[in-house]
């Protein structure tokens, strides 16, 4: 992987402002942290085929190249075998704040599907969508063939479960200084935290957490992804297309993830917290 | 406005399942229930135009037109006296369980501006997007020249707003049956609500009300909104279009949401609580 060599500071993930706090009738001036929120565009290009837009997505700047490797992934893009290389684009069109916007990745010969051209933050509507002419269900299992499923070898204990928020609370060195991120987490059947990312996209932690197995040549079917928000049909499909056992999260799922889940095999948790959880499907994966 | 005849049942704003709660080592099956979520696809037509889809969005069933409505004020494509209708799709070739999933907006001639073609979620990305060619903040400014922005009277009082997420909390019927929904509600100078909706998707939420507006004829530029999550970039981008001149937060800006807020002239509260709030932007629309 190349970095190119521009003059552009490198966004960090997150950004110093002033601001008036107000409490409890009394008002001061104070310096606070934002997490950065900037544009990433992805770009795909193979031999013979020159390198073309196929995402954006909003993102807290860092893991740009396991984000855009977990995006294409979870698009049926990117088979991990065929990615060539990542790097930032060095187009000389590009303002030099935008150098770290862009990244290209390269594969070694024409994608399995074809990229949606939709950009990230859609995707999953537009495969969802039976309006749109494809079987929203149907295609998004079958998205999930790119990659064996981790069935974990035995089910996930309750104690591993409740254990999670905790840990990941203490491993999310960012969340204090800005109150604003969301973090994903991948985790194994020994219960070991994998690779934790955050970002202010929920979907961009579950794509940075996969990516990052897959620069690391490390299989993304692993049993247990923990995040920290709440499942959405988009969620879902992107741990589908990872093969992850179980998912589970500190809020509540929708009616279209559980159905999904359902469809596709993968458990999935609610609600989690050092006390309590919610089976919501695949009960055989989740002891109890 | 025209509804279709169909057989197909309307989705409602949660269904009904079965789950297995773990609580401090005990387990029981019980009921819950879970947020609808489910894809609906935007179409656009006008005299001599066919009609073409615009965007499809993940959201919860319910308050369609406004969604749709408030989604194409928000691209800029839609200026509400343009409006001629917002009816279901009557497209023979639907599967009846997507009958209420597909909108058509009928406009009396041709939008201001080509509708993106992206769908909804990634529509702020793609404008956002210094990388591909436009400038963000400046296009989004532009943007918001669609409507006048409100500015408030006087500046909006502190009490008014930390009075406001208990009075979301008790105008939110469906959120302590789901756990799962975003809120958005549109407050006047008075401080009386006028509007609020809840969405599994907060930019959902925030284009509903802004479309409930629309479709009753009265203004969108009110002088403030309130949101139950995180205000991001797309989120003050759907402000600044629609005229609004506070929007305050249950949770933290992020960097870009902040820095169009400026560049718009946008108040901009996060953190809202009963006690606090910090105010990040356009601290002359807010007392103290």
């Amino acid at each position: 992987m190349t970095l190119p060599t521009g003059r552009a500071r490198r966004p960090g993930p997150s950004v110093r402002v002033r601001v008036r706090e107000h409490l409890e009738g009394r008002t001061r001036r104070r310096e606070d942290r934002l997490a950065t929120e900037e544009p990433l565009e992805v770009r795909l290009e193979w031999p013979g085929h020159p390198a073309e837009r196929v995402a954006v997505t909003m993102r807290t700047p860092g893991h740009d190249f396991e984000l855009a490797a977990g995006l294409l992934l979870a698009e049926g893009v990117l088979v991990p075998d065929a990615l060539e290389t990542v790097a930032y684009c060095t187009d000389v069109r590009l303002a030099p704040e935008q150098e770290f916007n862009v990244v290209t990745v390269t594969l070694g010969g024409p994608p399995p599907r074809s990229p949606s051209g939709r950009g990230a933050t859609v995707t999953a509507a537009s495969s969802a969508c039976g309006v749109c002419g494809a079987d929203s269900i149907d295609e998004v299992v079958a998205l999930a063939s790119v990659v064996t499923p981790a069935v974990p070898a035995a089910p996930v204990p309750a104690e591993l479960l409740t254990a999670l928020p905790g840990r990941m609370r203490e491993a999310q060195r960012v969340f204090d200084s800005t109150g604003g991120l969301h973090a994903a987490v991948l985790v194994d059947g020994a219960g070991e935290l994998l690779v934790l990312r955050e970002d202010v996209g929920r979907h961009n932690a579950v794509d940075k957490v996969v990516g990052a197995r897959v620069l690391a040549g490390q299989p993304t079917a692993v049993p247990l992804m923990c995040v920290s928000g709440r499942i959405g049909f988009e969620i879902v499909q992107k741990a589908v297309a990872a093969g992850i056992g179980v998912i589970a999260a500190i809020g509540a799922p929708s009616s279209l993830a559980v159905r999904l889940a359902e469809e596709a095999g993968l458990g999935v948790v609610g609600f989690l917290s050092a006390k309590r959880f919610v089976v919501y499907a695949g009960g055989d994966r989740v002891e109890g």
